[in-house]
């Protein structure tokens, strides 16, 4: 293009690129970007298809007011402690514009979600990385880390390791800005950090209806956090984020609380199965809290997933330092890992 | 909130406020915001209902590739010159993070739509704006104004007024950032700026389904420009902007023409005789080239909004200089129209 008409800042830059989307219908294998092995509530799909009538001709809710006061009565708490996103990804990009600006620093472990850094650069914050050395410690210097917004992804993405809910409470209370625990995958976790809302004013969790809900299509997140934050996130959003029949999905899914227990219960079973699996093929695996295994086979990984791909089965793998050589495998159903499993016995 | 928790340069920061939306089934004649009179298409309905099966469980495409295909057809265009929104919205806040960036200037004309004010707060852009003088006439110096990012709301909001292809032209000519033509309302108008991009590389047109389309409710915008600019703006796009439902939506809504022009045929028409009963009543009207008229009540304009909200109308008014003591009010049904007329004449 002509250079010049793209901002300076964004010269050269890299966007983050999401798993492969293969067209539906074609036999894939997908285990590379941690969608859910269940459908959705049958329920969901009821009340998107009844809500799918001429009110679509209107906009919907500016807040999704209804998806706010459903998820409110889910956790416990008034409305006023819920923000919606247009998917969990849109709720990380709208804590850059609410707590972080240009030339103001955010911190983060890593490796951790990759989009953090691309957002970064968006937003012209600088960034202050602390690197983990062993999946499931956090770094010592988080806390005491002056940057104005933390990111602390947990159970943690590509890892799958979680931290502990004291060693988060400890960057929280030491931290003069917001720290945002990105909880996208804690339903598949022993335990969560929803205890500390009562205690700080400077903690944000945010939830997904994309993985334990099965509802990734739909482009869904939620924060939890102090009315002041829920504040701040609001007035920096986009005026409609969440379409209407995102809303009226995301109340039809938080009400369902069978149907999300039925599929985290699938995720843990199968998850245990496959990490049982993959060590037996000579894999390095770490304990998974989440729904996908990250694990180093025993050979290049390149070649494994070249090899996998011929077979029609995508993984995520990762090619720089310090996770050169893994590969991030999402649960799936008892047939998906089945199918997996039998073309990584031909390959290794 | 603990103010040191907030972006520094967002503190004292005054959000967009879209106009309201009052809860489903309470009997309100709805004209402020712009809604489409009719139903969207039984196509886009159907196909809805379809794709709400099981594939919800797994991401959308991330260039909503099927939407973009569907919408390249329809202007004979490649795929590559067509990038989706998440409502018109999100694709002018995408033009900030591509284009214009902290320190960087944004021009545009005021009055014009109150969102790309605090965007540019936000985004921590300098504003370079330019006072309309006659509603349908662009200001004179917006050419040579040097910002890196320009925008022309053509037909303007909240004016409804059309401005000159030829004059919008001179400005993308002597422009050498990136001219921004958002064409939300341009269905009802009597021309647009399409053969524009063949000629410039520096234009980018922007649609919505919102209006023409009767999809406010799917949130659903997209972009037309040169290779360059659509890639920049994918570059900096949330990962999946749009969800599954709101891409198929998408597909159907613009692949019934038929439909759509019925849309447009039912707003034109109603709009004259919107802007005729309205000049009998004694309002100042400005010529429509949208689904809204704007026009001046020959009472103070806070009365008749009050009188209007006791007797169940809903309209949107300006108290801000130059536009203060003017109406926004969107062309309804007929029937619409009638009640809005009806009420009108008790209060006058």
């Amino acid at each position: 293009m002509p250079k010049s008409l793209l901002r300076r800042s964004l010269q050269g830059y890299q966007p983050y690129v999401p798993g492969e989307q293969p067209p539906d219908g074609e036999g894939w294998v997908k285990l590379n970007t941690n969608e859910a092995p269940l459908p959705p509530s049958p329920r969901v799909l009821e009340a998107i298809r009844a809500a799918a009538d001429e009110s679509l001709r209107l906009y919907p809710s500016p807040t999704a007011r209804p998806a706010r006061e459903a998820i409110a009565r889910r956790f416990g708490l008034d409305p006023a402690h819920v923000a919606l996103g247009n998917g969990g990804d849109e709720l990380i990009e709208m804590c850059f514009r609410a707590f972080a600006g240009p030339g103001e620093t955010v911190a983060y472990p890593t490796p951790t979600y990759p989009l953090l850094e691309p957002l970064a650069r968006v937003h012209e914050t600088r960034t202050s990385t602390h690197a983990i050395e062993q999946p499931w410690d956090l770094p010592p210097g988080l806390g005491a880390d002056p940057s104005r917004l933390k990111f602390i992804v947990n159970p943690n993405s590509p890892t799958g390791a979680l931290f502990d809910r004291e060693v988060v409470e400890a960057v929280v209370a030491a931290s003069s800005g917001v720290v945002v625990i990105d909880e996208a995958y804690v339903d598949f976790a022993p335990h969560d950090c929803l205890p500390l809302l009562d205690r700080y004013p400077n903690v944000l969790l945010l939830r997904t209806f994309s993985k334990s809900y099965a509802l990734a299509g739909m482009r869904i997140g939620f924060a939890l956090g102090p009315v002041e934050l829920i504040e701040a996130l609001d007035a920096v959003k986009d005026s409609y984020n969440l379409d209407r029949l995102a809303i009226v999905a995301a109340v039809a899914a938080i009400e369902d609380e069978d149907h999300h227990r039925r599929i985290v219960d699938e995720v843990v079973t199968n998850r245990e199965a496959l990490e049982t699996s993959l060590e037996t093929l000579g894999f390095e695996v770490v304990p998974s809290s989440t729904n996908f295994v990250f694990a180093r086979p025993p050979k290049p990984a390149a070649e494994v997933v070249a090899g996998l791909r011929e077979r029609k089965v995508l993984v995520r793998h990762y090619d720089r330092e310090p996770i050169a050589g893994w590969l991030r495998i999402t649960v799936g159903t008892r047939d998906q890992q089945e199918k997996l499993l039998s073309a990584l016995r031909e390959i290794l």
